[in-house]
């Protein structure tokens, strides 16, 4: 059986990480069929839409979809629904990919690339279960309407609504408890429920699910409080739950305290484990085209790609072990390197990961 | 001329802390007349209600209002109407308080508490001015409905309503502008306009306002990314404004990389300068009247409010002095002690600052 698997590239460096993780996907032996299309930016400027109606047709004909980044300053200037990020929405929404997993993982090799003192973070990993469909992110109506009530009537007003239904919280919470399971039996669910009937709501649901998950121990905290204990003691959390917007605040604070963006992961997974699989840092177009980006992400990503959607775990584990060997190796891309290390480039970082294989 | 402040201590360590800041308010010799009266789980327990009408009134005729904390664990099955917190977000909306100003500073001396590198944090001096009255904090329709159209028809849904009218955007601008006018003349508004309507209208008045202010560089950060680059290296960061919600998520991680949540004060204020006045930490039950806390974020929270409300900066500098000085002596509640300062309790620290006065 071919598996498919849809390559996005995107923007500045997501082309140069994407094609070091197709060549570790391509030495696998697996039978895979690669195939790329443009979206983000690049797609704009060939089709006039940063997610073309035949890019959206391979995604989701696809098995999985490996992504690189996308965005770019020239495109600021562009209405809001022809940004290239809108291809990335575009996306998880046509998709369902409604569970986004990103792993915050301290690699022993790369301590020192951390802010935090190397006591509070050596040996970090966190997985956050971010809910990616619902929210504040989709939720109608919204837009720019007059005032029609309240202190500040007949006056312009922004606004958007924040709603999750409770079957979706429900299949985000079964993929955390089963998460946790796997893991420490630990579950942290973020909302803002002393606020938000929302959130309330979301921590009901969270409550009965749990019911079916008698192993794993639930604890809720406030959005506020997680963005402190974070940063105070973040080797405290093991699975951590939350919505879409919380969860894109959280998530990428997790990253941060690893120091080592360049190396992180995620999953966006819908109900029957198609995915999209990308870096979780940006598309860096400062440093594009120079082979001096961090492709380990991508080529992560490319394993858990293995690992949920082609349901080939030996294949992902394969990736990992070689992506642990190039750090024990020594090598690092600029964005890690640090005195006492070999500072290589893009392409050979992909080259030793294969060779590593 | 008599000024009125209303002593609002309310639960756990509120009581002794503003005890504290009481003590040190009534030592300047200004004419003032400080009443006190319930709020939150103690007001709950007095009168049924966690803001009771006589200390709406009270807190209402004052000049302004030193709050200590709400809550406790023994509240959190009431429902939400009734719980401590609501307190604070009565106040708020009762009196106009929009503009949170939330300092984030790291004490020379305290450098060492931080969980972050002494070089990613040392001399910390960051502003962020919350909106406090509106966005989805107070927006309405909000509740539990049964969904009405899309994948979810005929659920239950939580929802809420996000939304900024033009005046409420453009007066906290004001605040932040002036705010980084008289520090850096930097300021960062903080959004999610690649998401969020209600951002994207906010970040186009922040546009507009800017125009009357030459002399301040404006710049826009998404929240996620705000969220990281507070972590990666906080120091670039001078004044931040931002609405309600993300404002209550970044100042509390703003104020945990200080690792030193026990020195940090706060002000709310409206259109007429009345404000309320409070720590950024918590009730904290576990250690409530065990002479222990740390009573300098409540302290400084009164010089804010000399500073502020009472408009005699001199008696708030005298203040912030006192509390450098008694850092200085080394003394240190247990919260900050460490190996080489002297542990002192809740009232020697206040002891010491009278002293220092
Ligand atoms: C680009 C943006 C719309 C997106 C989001 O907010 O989800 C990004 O920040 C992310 O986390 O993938
Ligand atoms: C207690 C809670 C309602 C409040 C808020 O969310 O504003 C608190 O977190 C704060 O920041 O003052």
């Amino acid at each position: 059986m071919t598996y498919n698997i849809a390559v996005l590239p995107g923007d500045g460096i997501g082309v140069e990480i994407t094609e070091q993780a197709q060549r570790v996907l391509a030495a696998l032996g697996l039978d895979l069929s690669m195939t790329t299309a443009p979206v983000g930016g690049a797609a704009y400027d060939q089709h006039g839409h940063p997610l073309p109606a035949s890019t959206l047709e391979l995604a989701k004909s696809s098995d999985a979809i490996l992504f690189g980044a996308v965005g770019d300053w020239k495109y600021d200037k562009l209405e809001r629904a022809l940004r290239p990020e809108q291809a990335i929405l575009g996306l998880r929404k046509a998709l369902g990919l409604f569970a986004n997993l990103r792993p915050a993982i301290l690699y022993p090799q790369l301590a020192n690339a951390s802010s935090l003192k190397p006591e509070v973070v050596a040996g970090l990993d966190i997985l956050i279960v971010r809910e990616l469909t619902g929210d504040i992110y989709f939720g109608q109506p919204r837009g720019l309407r007059t005032a029609e009530d309240g202190a500040f009537k007949g006056e312009r007003q922004g606004f958007d609504t924040m709603h999750y239904a409770e079957s979706e919280v429900r299949r985000i919470a079964h993929v955390a408890f089963q998460a946790a399971a796997k893991r420490s039996g630990r579950l942290c669910s973020v909302d803002k429920a002393n606020v938000l009937e929302t959130s309330q709501f979301w921590r009901d649901i969270m409550v009965d699910v749990a019911k079916e998950y008698p192993d794993v121990a639930l604890s809720h905290m406030y959005v506020d409080n997680a963005a402190m204990q974070l940063v105070r003691a973040p080797k405290e959390f093991d699975v951590v739950v939350t919505g879409n917007l919380f969860g894109d605040i959280l998530s990428d604070e997790a990253a941060m305290l690893t120091g080592s963006i360049g190396m992180l992961p995620s999953a966006s997974l819908n109900a029957s484990n198609q995915g999209l699989y990308e870096p979780s840092h940006g598309s860096a177009p400062d440093i594009a085209s120079q082979n001096i980006a961090n492709p380990l992400a991508t080529i992560l990503s490319a394993a858990m790609l293995l690992r949920y959607s082609l349901n080939e775990p030996e294949q992902a584990a394969r990736i990992e072990k070689a992506v642990q060997a190039v750090l024990e190796q020594g090598l690092r891309t600029a964005d890690i390197h640090e005195p006492g290390t070999t500072k290589v480039s893009t392409s050979d970082m992909g080259d030793a990961v294969l060779k590593a294989l």
